[in-house]
């Protein structure tokens, strides 16, 4: 193998900078040249491919987005989009690639593979909501952002006493309002995975009101619903004011936390070791610490399950 | 004069709380007692005061929100809550008050002064919307909020070149939207005192689309509409992806930036200095560097205005 | 059991608030009444106990530092020192104790418990150095803490090109040098556990400067000898410009990553099940993702080291 | 004229590059062509200038550092130095130079303006110790982030109940500890600009500890000597645990400020109109919230001096 590519695919995430980074970097290492493939797979089919030295990705550890750009890209789900893909990864006499992104972009990668050229997927998605890894790149940022939004409207909460609904993303994965509604000690947190009820919403709100507490914090994550009509029903059902906020884009962005960037460097080495083992069907993981290779059908065949652990402590400590 | 007080009213602002101690603090310099009033007017029409000393106010100056909490209060705006209130400072044997609130907290503090009690007003207000005042206390921490929020849309903006609307406070002041947007080299800034056609807006768009930039943010001030709205009205006349943030209540709180915890200091130091002076009906100000006190009346009988001369330099700039 | 107490020992560390808060609510959760004691050990020895209600932990999960506060204690070393505070503990019918410190803390612990009387201990230290856990609280905040400074003197060194020695916190365990020091790509990391050659840090130091790298940065733990003469050694060999910052206290500071609140939230909770549970000498501890209790005697049998793959992985993405 | 350059000098500061977006953004407004000169007045003698576009300083205004490289430069303080400087911008054939720095970098500025080739200076240095403007580019930005370090020593501090030293940059003028200082309510400040007796800060500290004030923090100003000798004193003198942190180069870097981000846009705009007027021998300058241009001169003439109401606020306020 004298030639990979690696690309980024999907909404993007804090770290995918330094996973760029230590696969063209580890790259280099093994004697690979690497070439970066701009704008997710759009860029694989008109062959906009770019070679990659050490310097290219200097000085880009620590900067959210992505220096490859993301996009989606209804192309590639057509055989024919993916053939011309083959073909512009043939003309550059690549014989690897690297898929940085979430889960629709890891079903693009295995229908590379099994069309016979090797790709290795690398989570990237501040979702958290890729099965068969513990962790994926982003998370930690989006998590760490989204708490420090909530610390500043607490400060404003309980100078007025009020209640707020925070809505964060999360369309199908709970895990953002999970780990931010635990770290913000909040009073309620909604997920996608847990039946919620207003009345019991109300009825916490209601007890911390009656102990004296000052504000009170509710977290939906974007999956269970709006977080303007939770916040109108809970202002209707108990008459106090109650403020929400949407924290959006926000989210995507920022520094990546330290977690993040090592994780991504562990990943992005990881990814290019695969290849260099003559892997050609597998996703990069965390578990239990440790980053592995599992095989992309292994991942689609489990579902993603936030630690509802969490779930249960928030109940506890919101007491 | 031996007994003041001092609550804060309205929305809250960060760096109130360096203007309740610096008030606090520098009341017992000149030996004068200081009373802490309670969620604002209506602490002092029930009477919930309480006698601060140096430390009730030690390690608050770098704290958002206001430890005496805030709130608006309907039965001050009638002249029998302004009696009750003026009873309970007699009752407290309270000499001089100082406001630290907004447009609306001075008119109060004007109609106290007017029945005989005198009261002194500090501009505590993110919108830096007041008459008379160069600048408020909050309204530089919440430009360097929004300006850290935008910079991470920024990352997610170039990764996927796009257009972003990002609504930031301002009903009726454009000065956070002005400020966040020349510190952010926006595309474009509405602001209520300003016209726009969404004609120039989207040829700006265009101009920078033909020069190949990666993202381009537009900044709207709540006073100019929705910007869900503007954004879906880009959307439609481009056909360009157009995402939209409203920023929300994170915008009021976090930690003072130093530029509002020692403009909140003089300023606090100031308002018992012109308690101490005899002064009945001023508030405080901060023109050309300097922290002065003028008449309500005057501030009253002014317009604020925003630095238009930005709104030009913007469109220099991001030519 | 009716009655427990919790302490914070040793040098503080983000996080510790809200590991406190766990135990107190949890607490509560459980039908406990729980007690704060104030400085460590001191506060045992001298009964400076306080019942903390489910308020008086409210609004402490984001703050930095201990509001229990921390100090070391040389009379708890003592035979007597102990059995002094044992009968303050009896005299307040506290049936259980839970302290949050690092190595040291825990000795005074198992000592306590060998004493008879229940202690679980819970790893609160920025050093990450406790055996027998994969983290402790306040690590990754440090390590957070430690980046956000590098990031910006890598502004500044990238300006001058220079190189610069950043000397972080680590006596004895080179975690944070680790984790930082891949987190920032540096070009080289000198930690406590491996041994370094300047000549190797020099010939690094060259091969960039030759693919024309705008700036250098080293990592030094503490515990491997002064940044600053590690600083002149390079300037001397090299000729070029070398600044040593030396990051100090403030690596022990700020409010807690959401990793850290999580981590102890759930520390914090399963130390008071360890009790319930009929434990009498254990320390809580993170393995593998899961929160679990070790015996004392375990943790203490073991000697900390630190994710060397990490150090390897450094060298190759500092290629 | 058609042609102009800018270049950055001596220490960076945070905001240089958005002062460099604005000369080049606003030079294109006026139809001139805008080169950058790299590394200082090294790059002017060396005739290392690239011609900037729009996009060239596209997606640089919220970073810290300059992209043009900043240095000192010995050659530019000889005569034959200059004329080569000035034979370069003629081959060039540019007829005008911005030069953002301190006041070394101006004293070259004027040398050349008085050869005959028009210069304009923009005041950018972290220390804000030049006569005639009432704010440099960078100092906002500087004093932030010694507050946000602070903060964090503040937690660790009060955990302790220990006096903590911290050394901040300032080798001729005490702006920096000033604000820094009241922006934190230190207990004592010490600036070049003001004596300051060793017996007084410990009178001070002594107060403090007697009305149970948990921490105590002590600004010291570089230019006024060692903190850690500093430290060492006070703690010889009172026995108590006195800590020292040196802030160091994190004071130089990170993401500008609004503040700085608006001046310095404002300045560079005001740099390109001085020089199509024809001006060719001045510094731009904010007095009074204004920016104008003054003759350098005028600024060489006075003596930069603090705002020493600051200080006896700071004694107010930490009594």
């Amino acid at each position: 193998m004298k030639r990979i590519a690696v690309l980024t695919s999907g909404g993007d995430a804090p770290g995918m900078n330094a996973a760029v980074r230590a696969v063209v970097r580890s790259g280099h290492y093994h004697g690979l040249e690497v070439f970066g493939v701009y704008r997710g797979y759009n860029g694989l089919i008109q062959g906009d491919f770019k070679s990659l030295t050490l310097g290219s990705v200097g000085d880009i550890i620590h900067r959210g987005g992505t220096i490859l750009h993301s996009a989606r890209c209804e192309e590639f789900r057509t055989e024919e989009g993916r053939q011309k893909a083959i073909q512009q990864l043939h003309k550059f006499q690549i014989e690897g690639l690297v898929v940085i992104g979430g889960d629709g972009s890891f079903r693009g990668a295995k229908k590379l593979s099994a069309s016979g050229f090797p790709a290795i997927g690398i989570p990237g998605t501040i979702d958290n909501d890729i099965p068969g890894t513990d962790f994926t790149i982003g998370f930690d940022t989006a998590v760490n952002t989204v708490i420090e939004c909530i610390d500043r409207i607490r400060d404003t909460a309980s100078s007025h006493e009020r209640t707020y609904v925070v809505e964060v993303m999360g369309r199908d994965a709970g895990d953002i309002a999970l780990w931010a509604g635990v770290a913000e000690g909040a009073e309620s947190i909604l997920i996608p995975e847990a039946p919620y009820e207003l009345s019991e919403i109300i009825e916490r709100l209601e007890r911390s009101r009656h102990r004296d507490k000052k504000h009170s914090i509710i977290i939906v994550a974007e999956g269970v619903g709006s977080g303007v009509e939770i916040g109108e029903q809970i202002k209707q059902r108990t008459g106090w004011e109650t403020r929400v906020t949407v924290l959006g884009h926000i989210q995507r962005g920022g520094s990546p936390t330290a977690f993040d960037r090592v994780l991504a460097s562990r990943m992005g080495v990881k990814a290019v070791e695969l290849l260099l083992a003559g892997e050609r069907d597998k996703m990069v993981a965390i578990k239990d610490n440790e980053v592995i290779g599992i095989d992309f059908d292994e991942a689609f065949s489990q579902k993603h399950q936030p630690n509802l652990a969490l779930y249960d402590l928030a109940k506890i400590l919101s007491i």
